[in-house]
């Protein structure tokens, strides 16, 4: 719809167009009200956010808290699988999850670029209010910003979390043990494969989605079963399991052996990555976590995942070793090593 | 400083310019890990950021919290003043400090364009850390991620914070009541008219330096003088004093009354407001609080203010009165009275 003023004979009046964002949405006038109360309440009020000050206010969730925060540029802004509302959400949720925190409060702050589709905004923000919900973690306080055309791509969004820590239970890298089992949660790189997919408009037999998910329940119940079993959690997003896990080995000062036939990689991603040249290992993931388990613990951790939606593909890759600290080492299927390396560029830019 | 390999006959070698970011500063991968050790943590480094998790942990600061997120966007990134790393932390400093909140911690979330200088990046992150410890408030948890050139505009930056609220003090919108006394902390309008300057190559007699300050510790010193006689105290940020009454207003039900010929204008800003046709009440502030203060303890309040140095020339600007509830109205100079409404639109874009 175009809002426009009876136009009368040589008096050109200036075209309003609704659908779409403008600069004046983000002065922080009556237009940013509005935006305010069409596009972003409907969706995402609650008790926490209702009084709209500078602040939300709220009783601490814990004695000791968890923090995190993550900018998401992911492009295209919608893909298989999942969006950019969806995935702010996820990201955060599953940064607090692998500290062994309960994901508590989110914040979010938008940068939309003007003539930003108001429809597609709209469906971005239902998405980020509905994974927020599933979550249970309210979003608390936000933030709008827009910049002129030409200085975005559609949309950014930065969110970020707070978390309640357990008690007695803070995995890190540094905990990491010579004898640990190493698990994944699920198949690795589909949520990189799935944005590369839909940005280059390449077409395979199946269609790859995105694995976008909240971890957080998956670690409660591995947490409920295991306990201070589970050394170290990471969710290998951008980087991948490789960048993961060659952080965790150089954090702790361990060596890491992997064993390549046990890799959960989907066969539409392994057939996509052998076309692109690239390495499953470093695609990133948005609903897979790697896991560091006291080797005693992990057969009864592999059985808990497996049990849980999130982790029903979970399987053990891979072991920590006393030998070569800091070195993650691949034994390949036809029974060769190799060094895994951190990731050293940019395979694949903007895939959060 | 460009960095190429030695170039043999007939061989074109790709020279990376280690003089700007990349795409890949924003890999997760050792790009990353190298800009990060390089650029941010020299200058952010700090207890809680040191271990590099996926979340900062710590003791919980109070029983109950406040937390707010604010992006900033503005345009130049350095303008007289100050740049948008010391106003991205005074931002988010401030927003806690209205709900009454002593800030505690910040995240930080970089986008930054490719091509952006190494050396305004470091001058940014330099000036955002040195105003946190400036604050108190150590940088906890951050996130970097990088987009194409042409995507962005050098650099936008989100913080969020999480403060410790005082038990009973709790000022906020709807405490507003007719009887109090509207006072402003200082001098109105310096922020957006430094930036509009700084954009736009106007050269006055004078130049315009940004506002841009921490006011946590202005409140904390009228909290302890007058209490919970401050009912209401709001940043006039973007959309200025004008924006921040008409929304006490409407969300109290009060009327106010404001006396033009009281308004601290400097005279520069004053100015260039009327060669520009702009209205300085809905030009954004960043170191200027707006306080709704019960009359009985106005005075003191004022007297409070003016001996700290954030609120040295703090003034009474107009009072809540229970007539016209939801508008605000100005006395003029000349002895007239006219409704002053919200900003409606953009009157200057990207200036926080």
């Amino acid at each position: 719809m175009t809002a426009g003023l009876q136009q009368g004979p040589g008096c050109p009046v200036p075209q309003v167009d609704l659908e779409r964002v403008q600069l004046g949405h983000g002065s922080g006038g009556t237009m940013s009200a509005a935006l305010l109360e069409r596009c972003f309440l409907p969706h995402l009020a609650n008790d926490t956010l209702a009084p709209l000050g500078d602040a939300a206010v709220f009783q601490a969730p814990a004695a000791e808290l968890a923090f995190s925060t993550d900018t998401f540029v992911v492009h295209p802004l919608e893909f298989p699988g999942g969006d950019i509302g969806c995935l702010a959400v996820h990201g955060t949720v599953n940064d607090l999850a692998m500290m062994g925190a309960t994901p508590k409060y989110l914040s979010v702050g938008f940068v939309l670029e003007e003539g930003l589709e108001m429809a597609l905004l709209e469906r971005i923000v239902a998405s980020l209010a509905r994974a927020a919900r599933e979550c249970g973690v309210p979003i608390a306080t936000g933030d709008t910003k827009v910049v002129e055309r030409g200085r975005g791509d559609g949309l950014y969004l930065n969110t970020a979390g707070i978390g309640a820590m357990t008690p007695g239970f803070a995995p890190r890298a540094t905990l990491a043990r010579a004898g640990d089992t190493i698990i994944v949660s699920g198949p690795l790189g589909r949520h990189g494969m799935a944005i590369m997919a839909a940005r280059e408009g390449l077409r395979f037999e199946a269609e790859i989605e995105s694995d976008t998910a909240p971890l957080h329940a998956l670690v409660a119940a591995l947490h409920d079963a295991v306990g201070q079993a589970i050394h170290v959690m990471r969710d290998p997003t951008r980087g991948g399991v490789a960048s993961a896990l060659n952080e965790i080995a150089a954090a702790a000062g361990v060596g890491m052996v992997l064993e390549e036939r046990a890799f959960p990689i989907p066969e539409p991603v392994e057939a996509a990555c052998e076309m692109l040249g690239l390495d499953p290992l470093y695609v990133a993931n948005e609903g897979v976590l790697v896991a560091l388990i006291a080797a005693d613990a992990a057969g009864q951790a592999l059985e808990v995942m497996r049990a849980h939606p999130a982790g029903a593909e979970a399987v053990a890759i891979g072991r920590v070793v006393d030998d070569h600290p800091g070195l993650v080492v691949l034994e390949t299927r036809i029974g060769g090593r190799r060094v895994v390396d951190m990731l050293p560029g940019d395979q694949l830019p903007r895939i959060c």
